[in-house]
């Protein structure tokens, strides 16, 4: 095993969670950095390590470097994490920002992008979480992967476009499944019902695509379209024209989905 | 206890899954009642009852009539349900029609509905399930929370408006939700990489509104509406243009919703 040190640059909840599980599992973080101090101070207790809220207090050391930032403030503060670390290996932890950003100075980097949506309150299991990781060397890549494999036996080498897709993909089946729950809860309120109803169900529709295909899994109105329930359900939404709206297109998309599958041999 | 005996009508799968459940739970199932001989005698096993795929044969007692067929199915078969039943308590299971379809003769008669997504081939645990109740009288309302009882706590008498609200709001958080799995499982097929990567995410994205209300949960571009990550998500979408109205409808009613929770005081 490779003996690894870590210093964290952002301390939120991704890297809050990603410094606490690799602590953990034995290894060392030397330094937490993060714009306030209440962050830095916080993750920095967790872990056992120093920190600061200065980015020129940073350590100049050969550890791996783990920048997990706002994509607006990794762009930004990229070339003062670069100075001076030329030899160190710089990772970033976003899932839409392409390997190449570190080009500029840089000369051992990566990226090491856990495929989860993070909150602050709730634990992770890292175990199951995929890791997709891309390095420049190969050498910095086998690195990456035997950190990543203490937390996880999930492991993808992937490029900077596939892990576009990937993040977009997680954009539909994290952010917008939340947002329909969302929009769901609103619906309930407006009845005086309780959100709480929908979380076996929630729950079920999850599970379900543990073992089924999405596809197979579909039920309801719009597999068939059924005109009935459709109209009904949209003159239900008649007083929100959003709402209207995004059940007419999710319901001619799931209907335009079921007929292209009756084609297929 | 009431002692009540079940006929079903329908061998679906929220039929299967429910007498299954009330067998296992003591209930006498007479009779199933189904269209094709293989799902009527296959239920009819299992909760060790007697079955016909004629209407005509079912029998004519004071049991509680559980129909639970398709929509369409039901206002067709209605009437031949209804007729020499009109003493016996005939209830449907169908979240978007409403109580008053029984008024065509019957006399005692109400709605059964339990809200979740049932697959043929996947176990059910009805403990948690909730049961939504309504009946022509206080006394059969009663009696249909007593059977329901028997397999869920979670009880909720609500009338045929609510009942059309809660079918709607899960098909925001199942379908439509189910839908977004597919649309993701599409992206990453591209990929070539596996919609097993997108599992844990969807779990953690489901158990996250289990503790937080799904405002509080949402994470991702669209709540700050950052048009770079969006852009550049859109332009991946540019050969599916379906796709890509699907990101924008959803990004911007993510947006709008993040800004109007602002606005509250």
């Amino acid at each position: 095993m490779a003996d690894v040190d870590i210093v964290f640059i952002g301390a939120g909840n991704l890297a809050t969670h990603l410094a606490k599980a690799l602590f953990a599992n034995g290894f060392r973080v030397l330094q937490v950095y993060s714009r306030t101090e209440e962050s830095a101070r916080a993750l920095a207790e967790c872990v056992n390590s120093r920190w600061t809220t200065h980015l020129s207090e940073v350590l100049t050391t050969d550890a791996l470097y783990i920048v997990s930032l706002k994509d607006d403030a990794l762009l930004q503060l990229l070339p003062r994490i670069v100075a001076g670390r030329e030899r160190s290996l710089l990772v970033h932890t976003a899932g839409s920002i392409p390997m190449s950003v570190w080009e500029q100075g840089a000369t051992r980097y990566g990226v090491l992008y856990p495929l989860q949506t993070f909150s602050k309150s709730k634990e992770v299991d890292f175990g199951e979480i995929p890791f997709f990781i891309e390095a420049n060397s190969a050498g910095d890549a086998e690195l990456l992967a035997t950190v990543a494999r203490r937390l996880s036996s999930k492991l993808f080498f992937v490029d900077s476009e596939k892990r576009r897709s990937l993040h977009l993909s997680a954009v539909f089946a994290c952010n917008f499944t939340n947002h329909l729950y969302a929009l769901a809860a609103e619906l309930l309120e407006k009845q005086g019902l309780p959100f709480d109803v929908l979380l076996p169900l929630i729950d079920e529709t999850a599970r379900k695509v543990h073992t089924l295909t999405p596809q197979e899994a579909q039920t309801g109105p719009a597999v068939r379209y059924d005109e009935q329930v459709i109209g009904k359900h949209l003159q239900l939404l008649e007083e929100t024209p959003e709402l209207q709206h995004i059940y007419q297109t999710l319901s001619q998309s799931i209907h335009a989905l079921s007929l292209k599958s009756k084609d297929k041999p």
